[in-house]
């Protein structure tokens, strides 16, 4: 039966949109969750064009199928994981963009990457801020089903704060435009922020209208290593009380290990964290702030601060840091958590997680956009050794508790897909799941859409 | 039967919240649209805490009675118009606020005014940006009820841009919290923006999380006048190509004249259009702003330019924008329209209001947000006359018209209401018009909430 409905949609598609092939099924059952019981998806379709995308959501509907839309497949909460008797609708043929440079706005569909829309734009003089550390390899789509955060959001938010309008195929494969690009309209309910960040659950994106900034202003640097946590956390608090630095990046000793490991660029391995933080303000004031973090960093026992104004050598600090999760996950297997605390609270968190890790007897290394409050503890195991990872799905349950207990939530940026599914109803209690659900209800009455995920 | 209804509520809370004197239910009959289409509510209610809201909309969820949301009843478009047989719900009591400095966020009731939110955070060298020209006197909760804009939203984006979280009280009586003082969060569907420029028409706001930035820096001032408008529009554009002014104004001559009437402050009468523009980036970078705003005044045909870094001198050119609107109201009744357009399309949406003032023989001034294209084109006429009061009319629908063909809004910051709904099916379109039905009707499936409001 199910063969002769994908034949189906294949008949009312082009050549090639649907792929049956079962090596090619294969490699899109996962995103980088790698989640174990990731199912196999009847066809993995990939769309060129918006009408494309409404035919097979017609032909879904009709036929009560699951669709898992997808982008690039980077996801970490298992977001675009493949479900069994369900397609794979992937957006990454769909690539066009227009930069309009006087109304400062892009209109991109959703399938290029983030890297290539900051290059596009940036041709104009441009810039499109957010910046998940796998931008050079992650979808614009993707970044907005997830609301993808990155190092810079500390000063220039996430990206929900750049998306003034979209166009969404409803599960009844309605296309709708919401909004467009006018910096205030009001006009109706905000829709368009309704669906940034829903994971795919309620429509599928296939083309948004960007807000962008003149291109930003080279950056000051201060990297800094401190004997322990707690003084690279209290600094940060410091910091943001009085300025606005353009990042504000913490890594525990775990991580400046692994990332020496890799680099060899000459980190001090004995450093309970080094901090690296920036300010892009122009004129004088980017070299004012680094000296006032620098400072910062000093009066809360900062062994060694390093202040540079060459981008190059700043650049290399960043990187070391946006390199630090596949430098820790070469230690092993990861549980890759993302729990975010008021700013406040981010000291009692950090600390929190290390005594945590030492109950549990766990490597658990922590990195974080600290200067938001959102932490990305890496918890290492070994998946052949039972025990410990037994341990670890405890840790990561732990971790999340103790967020909330804090004051925080259970997932700052990376989304909730499947992985963090169990844990949702408890962080946003009964009432608020259930003002969830009427709206998925309302949109996607037989929940065809991303069934498992998010809600 | 209506009285006892109301006594039933009266009996459920304190003494006082209930008012039915018919003088002071008719001063809750209009906001600042003055709707001649009024109605008388049956009472008006002004709870001081969130569990008096839940026992109102309990209530009225039981007896289905319209309920109209209100703040400081400062709303351009009767989105807080009185119904007959309905409630008016007021917030106006409820006037908490806490400030956390070192998360940076305030937690707030929604009866403070926004300049009384301003006050408080300034007090730990804090700012809250949004300032619609109401600031003095509209509370924050309808700011959020309408995500207001302002002066400063062309730099510092807009209302929706603070609210970290929210406190609502849904149609039911049920009470939800969605977000909270978290930089990222992305657990759940975003809920929280849903409500932000809902209108009262999704649930009613008793709390808001308030992001909050540190004080803003003193800014640089550039005023520069005209011989008409088209230059000034042409600067707008040289100008947000490249930089980031922190303010952006345009007035008309008719609104220079008016204002010059009142305050006497030397502006020149002759001129077709004045720009107020300033820059708030620190150091050096603030002046270097100005001096090209300066130069692209010039190269765009100003007569004259006038730079200060004297922020006093500057604020006096900002109240004489802000006080444009009570200044023009002198000349006649107002029809205060609010289109906004992509950026490369003001110039054509102000020169194509002054055709079609001289076509219709109508006054009408145009003041502007004009860095974030948003105008207020203000309608002057003499309600005596009514072929000039039917002409008002026929403008104000052509200049939404005009709006929409050059691909703007309706509605840029003061929202739809009740004024604005006729023109909203035909500006969202069919689909995007179901689609907030559909969101209406999961929310508030009796309709009880600011019937007659948006949608």
């Amino acid at each position: 039966m199910s063969s002769s409905t994908i034949a189906l949609l294949s008949s009312q598609l082009s050549d090639g949109v649907v792929v049956t092939d079962p090596d090619i099924l294969a490699s899109y059952r996962q995103d980088r969750a790698a989640d174990p019981d990731a199912g196999t998806p009847l066809a993995v379709v990939r769309p060129t064009r918006t009408e494309e995308v409404q035919t097979v959501l017609r032909w879904a509907s009709e036929h009560r199928i699951a669709v898992v839309p997808r982008g690039m497949g980077t996801g970490l909460s298992g977001g675009a994981t493949a479900v069994d008797g369900g397609i794979v609708l992937s957006t990454e043929k769909m690539r066009d963009i227009t930069v309009d440079p006087v109304t400062r706005t892009a209109v991109v569909q959703p399938g290029l990457l983030n890297a290539e829309v900051k290059k596009a734009v940036a041709a104009y003089g441009l810039w499109y801020p957010p910046d998940p550390s796998s931008f050079e390899i992650c979808s614009i789509g993707g970044n907005i089903a997830t609301n993808a955060g990155g190092l810079c959001c500390v000063k220039y938010g996430v990206t929900t704060d750049y998306v003034l309008g979209l166009q969404v195929v409803l599960a009844d494969g309605t296309a709708v435009h919401l909004g467009g690009p006018r910096l205030k309209d009001v006009a109706g309910l905000s829709l368009t922020k309704l669906f940034v960040g829903s994971e795919g659950t309620l429509g599928v994106i296939t083309e948004v209208t960007l807000r962008l900034l003149p291109a930003q202003h080279p950056a000051h640097t201060v990297v800094a290593t401190f004997p322990d946590v707690r003084g690279a956390t209290d600094a940060v608090l410091a910091i943001t009380a009085k300025i606005r630095p353009s990042m504000l990046e913490f890594m525990d000793n775990v991580a400046i290990n692994a990332v020496e490991d890799k680099l060899r660029m000459g980190l001090d391995r004995s450093a309970g964290a080094i901090m690296v933080a920036a300010s892009d303000d122009r004129g004088g004031s980017g070299a004012d702030d680094a000296e006032f973090m620098a400072q910062a960093f000093r009066d809360n026992g900062a062994a060694e601060v390093f202040t540079t104004s060459d981008p190059e050598e700043g650049e290399a600090f960043v990187a070391a840091r946006r390199f630090a999760i596949p430098a820790v996950e070469a230690k092993g297997s990861l549980l890759l958590e993302d729990v975010g605390v008021p700013l406040s609270a981010l000291p009692d968190l950090v600390t929190g997680i290390e005594k945590l890790a030492a109950e549990r007897d766990l490597m658990i290394s922590v990195i974080a956009h600290a200067g938001d409050g959102n932490t990305h503890p890496l918890i290492v195991f070994d998946p052949a050794d039972a025990d410990m990872a037994e341990r670890a799905q405890q840790a990561f349950g732990e971790i999340m508790d103790l967020a909330v207990r804090l004051g925080g939530t259970i997932t700052g940026e990376h989304g909730v897909g499947r992985l963090k599914k169990p844990w949702l109803a408890g962080y946003l209690g009964p009432d608020a799941m259930a003002l969830n659900r009427r709206i998925k209800d309302a949109l996607d009455p037989a929940g065809i859409l991303n069934p498992g995920a998010l809600i």
